[in-house]
């Protein structure tokens, strides 16, 4: 459902994998029986497959498996519906579905004994939910911390090592197709707070809404920030990043963030994403790989496939409870950690409140400027110690 | 079965997370109800349920899940089969045995519907099984790359970062726990080699022999080639490939190789290890992690023994089935690749071999010392060409 640019990905990874896909089934095979979409394709080989009516693929009794790549809540998540009271398994990329209403499409999927799968949605390509589904079992996940928008990653990367400003380093990612025209759900990090959504979700087991995810985009950050950052071989990313506190209880939200080389998370470059889980037995465990386009997120829809089409029981309990209202807490009352600062003061200005800070330093550097990185402390502090300062940016420091 | 470094491992993490495991497998607990080790641990809290003799376990009912972490072919391989016929699952983090045996164990664990999980035997803590699988259901792998060597990561890390001799790097990898008083199996190479095998035979469904696996290690690798390398951009990685080249035939083979930055494998440092797996949909994938360790491995075994405590049924077709002798070919036949060659001539006799290749240069270059990158070729026509020239080092180049 949906032949936009995962939908046709999806179609051309099943035919051109027959042979890997009847190895992994033991014997059986994924079988295109239609393409869902509203839109005209002439001349494409699959003519004869599409339908613009939902009910061609609900009322067929044939239909086993149903790819959902349409994105957006609505249609999307009526129709996942119906499937899956169908007694058809749905798997999906549509990451705004999962994160708005993932908890009632897994709970209809397990009522209904089918499987309701979504791999796709976070990290594009990178499996990232069976990795963490094993780290669970025999860890106490501490935090999970990730570079999960292609785009933004691309822009940052193009600022720190080629020195673009963002307004032109955002029109190269337009001119690429690696943004769109209206770049706003990656710009402002929208895209990156569905997927910690997803995320937080599934470490800790409560499903935690978009609205509960304080998110900050990047649109903020400019050259002399990163000039800064450079200094002390850090480096500026759009980081999602969740913490446990207790079993009712995480912090979670969306941000610029400095990260020093010596991260793994550092050398995450261009389109690519990275999401790090940290646990108490294993420490910190990295996947890495293509966040997006159009045959990696492909290949992660048809493997959910294939796992959805060799266990027509319903396999595994990928699924999560209702949080309360105020299981995410507010994490400027809650976390500590230390924070890039650039205002217009002195030296001795920033050192009368807040000590003997690490001051940076950039080529141009005007004289009434000062950058610098605190000590550990919560956001509220800062922002109190900050009053009556002529601050330019705040950018948090992370400890991935 | 074995009460050393990752054993004790095991008692301390299934004791430390029994919330956790009650929770990922509906209400059970994994009690540990003996430990077979032939040493004795005079004070240790777990007295009561030591035993010198393997038939307390095999004989006991109760027993469903066994972890193996002694290390070594025998009695580990013996003691593995009796309990699969016995109706035990067992898990192991004991590549040796998995590398030379494993698939008469997967064989044996099949015919007897139990599982043999071995997860920990690649990778440490690294989830790495798992993904592959997922990787496989929607992909033709082309190839895959790993730091696999924790040990030997560390040196050449301290190496590269540090200027530190080979000798003194090793040395100190002693004297942090990092190497073991005869390093032989780490610095030359016959461990990466081990989890090589276990990844071709995952990944490409045969079996492949440590004895199949050309394999070089780390010990003629000097501070000169470091810094030549260094100079454009590169790092040299003790690095295991596996090259697909048809259902019947791949290659696979472990030694030093030049990695330039901006692979994400050039930044695995000290004792991490990561595993890079290129796939024709999704591209490359990387998973990173602690590659050793105590409680990271230990928490692989878990992760297994919960997996297979889960399912008292036979769990998945983790298997492979037998190669023939001539599966894995001689690579120096088959891949064309770049390689770094340092020697003693002139730029001039050089070019006259080579044509017009890259020279490089360190601080402190002798006037008859060069040392430079070749285009793509394979090793015998490199062999062939450095017929009569006075050869110091050669290094294989990456396209990881």
């Amino acid at each position: 459902m949906g032949y936009g640019t995962v939908g046709s990905g999806v179609v051309e990874v099943i035919e051109n994998h027959k042979e890997v896909i009847k190895k992994r089934t033991d014997g059986d095979i994924l079988e295109v029986s239609h393409i869902l979409d509203l839109r005209d394709f002439p001349g494409d080989s699959h003519e004869a497959l599409f339908t613009k009516d939902f009910n061609d693929i609900l009322n067929d009794p044939e239909v086993k498996v149903v790819a959902e790549t349409m994105g957006g809540v609505n249609p999307a998540f009526d129709f996942t519906m119906k499937l899956l009271k169908a007694g058809k398994s749905v798997v999906t990329s549509n990451k705004e579905l999962v994160a708005q209403k993932g908890l009632e499409l897994l709970k209809t999927a397990k009522e209904c004994g089918v499987n309701y799968l979504f791999e796709a949605s976070v990290g594009g390509g990178i499996p990232i939910i069976r990795p963490m589904d094993q780290c669970l079992a025999a860890n106490n996940i501490e935090g999970v911390a990730g570079i999960l928008n292609g785009t933004t990653n691309f822009i940052l990367t193009k600022m720190i090592e080629e020195g673009m400003e963002f307004s032109d380093a955002l029109k190269l990612a337009q001119d690429n197709g690696y943004a769109e025209k209206d770049p706003t759900a990656d710009i402002e990090g929208f895209d990156a707070c569905r997927k910690v959504c997803i995320l937080a979700s599934l470490a800790f087991g409560k499903h935690v809404y978009p609205n509960q995810v304080e998110t900050e985009g990047i649109s903020n950050i400019t050259l002399e920030d990163v000039s800064y950052i450079a200094s002390v071989k850090g480096v500026i990313k759009l980081l999602g990043q969740i913490k446990y506190l207790s079993d009712d209880a995480i912090a979670a939200f969306v941000s610029p963030a400095v990260v020093f080389s010596g991260s793994q998370l550092a050398s995450v470059n261009d389109v690519f994403n990275a999401i790090l889980v940290r646990g108490d037995a294993v420490g910190d465990v990295c996947f890495y790989g293509p966040g997006a386009g159009k045959l990696p997120t492909a290949s992660a829809v048809v493997a959910d496939m294939v796992d959805a089409a060799k266990h027509t029981q319903r396999r595994k309990i990928f699924g999560w409870d209702a949080g309360s209202e105020d299981y995410v807490v507010d994490y400027k009352k809650t976390i500590r950690m230390p924070f890039y600062v650039r205002a217009k003061a002195t030296e001795a200005e920033i050192k009368c409140i807040f000590g003997d800070v690490k001051f940076l330093t950039r080529y141009g550097k005007p004289a009434d400027e000062v950058a610098f990185i605190t000590d550990e402390m919560l956001e509220n502090t800062l922002n109190e110690k900050l009053e009556g300062v002529k601050v330019i940016n705040t950018i948090k420091v992370t400890n991935y």
